[in-house]
């Protein structure tokens, strides 16, 4: 095989224009959803079944079940969960469960996704292990950026950056037939000094500001707290073998 | 009302989710579409008609028309013209007439806003002129990129950073619940030295290179070489008035 290739997709809405059916996809969706995914795995929990609805989320009972579910930045009412990743950290409630999840953005992205022949989750808190896994692989990749509502947002775009940067750095080519490569990378390098800073005018970040949630937007912006891959295997995701 | 606000689209693909019925649209197709359109009613053509498939261009015959078609960076075989803004500066054969134009992405951006009460050619080559007229009237603005083939592409998004910048400076505000708008003035605060060297690494200067057009580019990048405002009026693009 020719030297593998990345190709980025800015929003589940354009997946159908960027989709191959060669690639490993990549789900990105760094506030909160991905990071979350990534810390729940490491710290002990077994599976997460990402679903689209609430109504589906509920079909959920049973001790081995933990039931998340997050719209618009915020708690579900009669929810316990969301998809902050601080409450998956250290948490024995949470430890050798399930963790059903619907979100705004994250899991719509992974539906979106889901018939493709490997579907990862990348977010900073896996972000080294994930590059490492993709290039022994010797794949084309695609990187899926949950963004907002469909909408372009900032800091999975340059999460995208981030990890185009890591993969071009092990031999993979950018696509040559699109600009959002350019495009990730170019941000990422504006703002590697300081993500936290540069994201600080994204409109989610300032979202979760109003929500309180800073810790949540720091630790989601940090790197390799979370160092797994996890993979969607018939409709759960799991840690993938190295 | 309110301060008036620029949303900014990054291809066609994603129209419906940008979408606002208050909005004038500003389409934009840098290489070459938007470029030719400025070009050619800024050197005395009466009317530019934009059609989206071949098919529809041939059905114009007559001396009023010139009939120019383009896909893939290339005029079509069988046509005279294409989307070179170079074509239509200065040439007797072209004064006075209509252009009816079919392009790989420019004319479907914009057919696919065709429906807004406002739709607005915008070009480096019409930058300032089109920033003034737009502050004048002091509505919510959508830049609607064409992109390729539905992708993202650099030149487009730049120049949506470039009015952005100037519309900002005019007292506008940015789309905050999108972060697009941060994303191309990102990119164009980084090219703005040098636009042209920046764009070499994008997919669509490097086919038009392939295709010897470099000075179809330069042209494309130049501000204010066709200070005009095109707008849409019963499926023609004319001079809009003052």
């Amino acid at each position: 095989m020719p030297q593998p290739t990345v190709h980025i997709c800015l929003s589940p809405a354009l997946y159908p224009i960027y989709h191959s059916n060669e690639s490993i996809v990549v789900v990105v969706d760094i506030l909160r959803a991905t990071s979350a995914i990534c810390t729940a795995l490491h710290h002990g929990m077994k599976s997460v079944i990402p679903v689209s609805s609430i109504e589906q989320a509920k079909q959920y009972s049973g001790d081995e079940y933990i039931i998340a579910a997050e719209r618009g930045g915020e708690i579900v009412d009669g929810f316990a969960y969301g998809n902050s990743p601080l409450s998956y950290i250290n948490n024995p409630a949470t430890v050798g469960r399930h963790l059903v999840l619907t979100t705004t953005n994250g899991t719509q992205a992974i539906e979106v996704a889901s018939e493709s022949h490997t579907l990862v989750i990348g977010a900073f808190s896996n972000i080294s292990t994930l590059a490492s896994w993709i290039a022994q692989r010797n794949q084309h990749v695609m990187i899926l950026c949950a963004g907002w509502k469909n909408r372009i947002n900032l800091e999975d775009t340059i999460f995208s950056g981030a990890l185009l940067h890591l993969l071009l750095n092990r031999g993979y080519n950018m696509d040559i037939d699109s600009d959002a490569g350019i495009t990730a990378l170019s941000l990422y390098q504006q703002s590697a000094n300081n993500i936290s800073q540069f994201l600080k005018q994204s409109s989610h970040h300032q979202r979760l500001s109003r929500l309180q949630l800073d810790d949540d937007v720091a630790y989601c912006l940090t790197r390799d707290t979370a160092p797994v891959v996890p993979i969607l295997k018939q409709e759960q995701i799991i840690i993938s073998e190295k």
